[in-house]
């Protein structure tokens, strides 16, 4: 028997982990992922961006690099932090992080220490919160209606209590909600903020992928005394095997950033940043955005019209302006968890939504995820949700 | 003002790293890092290597993939474990990691609480001190000879304190001082850590790059007790810029390693890990590494010539007969620390031996690395480095 620290004592193989691991199984349509479509990954432009870094730079390449990361990868960063969310910022301000996931950890650990509270949408996406965990915070979920979080309810409880150090929120095309912020909530959220003494962390891997809506300033862009974090990422608008993200934070954050990331992994790999580099150089990144936008909104179409015909009555479902989910809400008395082995008897999974609860319960929610599915079985798979749906209102 | 978590708080700028940054320009012949030498990076295979990735596994290769790893790459390392390294084990008993900085990392989060006690190679690698430090550890260091950690003392101090939990060692061409452990020292040691219950972490960069000594038996391998995580890395016999480490471990440490990095970065780069997985496929990884010993024994041949020839009486240096480094201590009264501004302003740097040591002190040593450095700037280096020593003892 080996001793582990009291953290890891805490990783224990979840009921939820087992439900899904049999959503993978190949004959099981799952809405249960968060993949992108990988049928737009750029591969045969990939084969010219590769060789084009190593005759450019060869082995610079390859060789170890700087935490902060790769200085053309973080200009490029800056000008898309301009042009998609209306933010200043120079190379300086910019880290290169090994995927979101890194940076949601990284800052919890720079920010936050054991029992102190976190802030977060309710829902949220389960993976903060599991990249939160090893901090040991206590979490507050601020209620949120369907434009986001409600500013009097945040105020409220930023008011009654000082020891609150940070604010995760998704603003745009939310996991797992797929609410979008309007542009008043943001400012009214900011003007809260801007009173206390709290870091934002602004997640938004999801901004660039919209549909019916136009760009919307982000958090940081209205962040006139510098607690916004900005956390971007390529793997939804690029490809996700690479694990590249970015953090945007004030001079102070940076600091302390890099030097936990050296502790961490040293740097993100040297050659994945060029890759994606390079890409953005030779290749139109935008015109591929809009291939991803345009596949992606005609699956969010197809799902929705499919729920609006086999769902039954009673049953409400978010129609997402972006992003790649989609949340249903069930009646009370219905649990999502226990559906899940009657989902998965008929070969179609989702995730419950109580995981997306850093608190636990709200069992009669679940996420559907659109991206990364064929149209014929996006129909398939929402008809046998239905009749699952339709059964369990029956009893 | 950001405020920031307590560990955050101690991640200040130090005069080292300042010293460092120096070490840095271009006019300085600059032994202080433990860079390969990137004139061998492979990289006309290296376009070949991506282009049959994006050919046969296409889209797969840049989709989000798991946390232990891909297979083929895990088979690989199976397969060196026996070969290079003595070790029986099977992909599910491997993790690739985003280099084995991050292996550290997770394994001190997850194997020790705060106040704990780790023990240590006196001097061993800044690098793993500064991935445990979050933890908030307490460090012993363990009495270490020419021949590795001293059993004796090992054994001292773990009778003496049942808090231990882990115990770092590098046995083969050790990080900063060069010393290989003999088999009957690696015995006595396994013998001992046989009776207590803690874990070892064996961390075995440089194994593969030896020059005249035969393979020796891993700690790994005599481990008959599953007590000891062995950590591999790419980033010496391929490429460091694409982050790829591994560790081989007992199932419970696995299943909470991947549990814990699944928070940290969901998982490695992979692309990145196809990349090492189809160049050993594809190319003779074998032919690669006696390319890099043959280069690395000749500059550290040179490197040892010049300090015979240039340095004056009493001071002594280890004979490395693997890795990167050879460990060079001055007389007591000498400072390495304080002779860094005169080797700098004859543009030459080494890293000074203090930043070594978990609890400071003993500041008579620093670390010469001697793989990426044309051989006349060794030359030059030395007889500078000899100027400022004979300067120094002469006062």
């Amino acid at each position: 028997m080996t001793r582990f620290s009291s953290f890891a004592q805490t990783l224990k193989a979840s009921d939820i982990a087992a439900l899904l691991a049999l959503t993978e199984q190949p004959e099981v349509i799952s809405f249960a992922g968060g993949l992108p479509a990988p049928e737009l990954f750029p591969i045969e432009e990939m084969k010219k961006v590769d060789e084009a870094i190593y005759n450019e730079e060869g082995r610079k390449a390859v060789q170890y690099g700087t935490t902060e990361g790769y200085v053309p990868l973080r200009e490029e960063i800056c000008r898309r932090m301009k042009d998609k969310f209306f933010v200043d910022c120079k190379p300086d301000d910019v880290v290169v992080t090994t995927g979101s996931q890194q940076a949601l950890f990284i800052l919890s650990q720079i920010l936050v220490d054991k029992d102190q509270m976190i802030l977060m949408e309710s829902p949220s996406y389960m993976g903060a919160i599991m990249a939160f965990n090893p901090v040991g915070p206590k979490y507050t979920e601020v209620p949120t209606d369907d434009k986001g979080i409600v500013p009097e309810e945040l105020e409220k409880i930023l008011a009654a209590d000082d020891t609150i150090r940070m604010i995760y929120v998704i603003p745009e095309f939310q996991n797992p909600t797929g609410i979008t912020w309007p542009v008043e909530r943001r400012r009214a959220f900011m003007d809260i903020i801007n009173k206390y003494d709290v870091i934002v962390l602004e997640d938004d891997p999801y901004g660039e992928i919209r549909y019916d809506i136009e760009k919307l300033p982000s958090l940081k862009s209205m962040d006139t005394q510098n607690k916004v974090v900005f956390l971007g990422s390529f793997s939804k608008i690029f490809m996700p095997g690479l694990r590249l993200g970015w953090i945007v934070a004030n001079p102070e954050i940076i600091d302390k950033f890099v030097k936990f990331k050296q502790a961490v992994d040293l740097g993100t790999s040297t050659f994945g940043q060029r890759q994606a580099a390079y890409y953005c150089r030779m290749y139109d990144m935008e015109a591929h955005i809009q291939k991803i936008t345009a596949l992606y909104a005609k699956r969010r179409d197809l799902m929705y019209q499919s729920m609006e015909t086999y769902f039954p009555e009673g049953i409400t479902f978010t129609y997402p302006q972006g992003g790649l989910f989609t949340w249903v809400t069930l009646p009370e008395q219905l649990d999502a968890t226990e559906l899940m082995p009657k989902c998965l008897a008929k070969n179609v999974a989702y995730v419950p939504g109580n995981i997306f609860y850093p608190n636990g319960g709200h069992r009669n929610h679940f996420r559907l995820n659109y991206s990364n599915m064929p149209e014929e079985r996006i129909v398939e798979g929402i008809k046998r949700l239905g009749d699952v749906l339709k059964e369990a209102l029956a009893k």
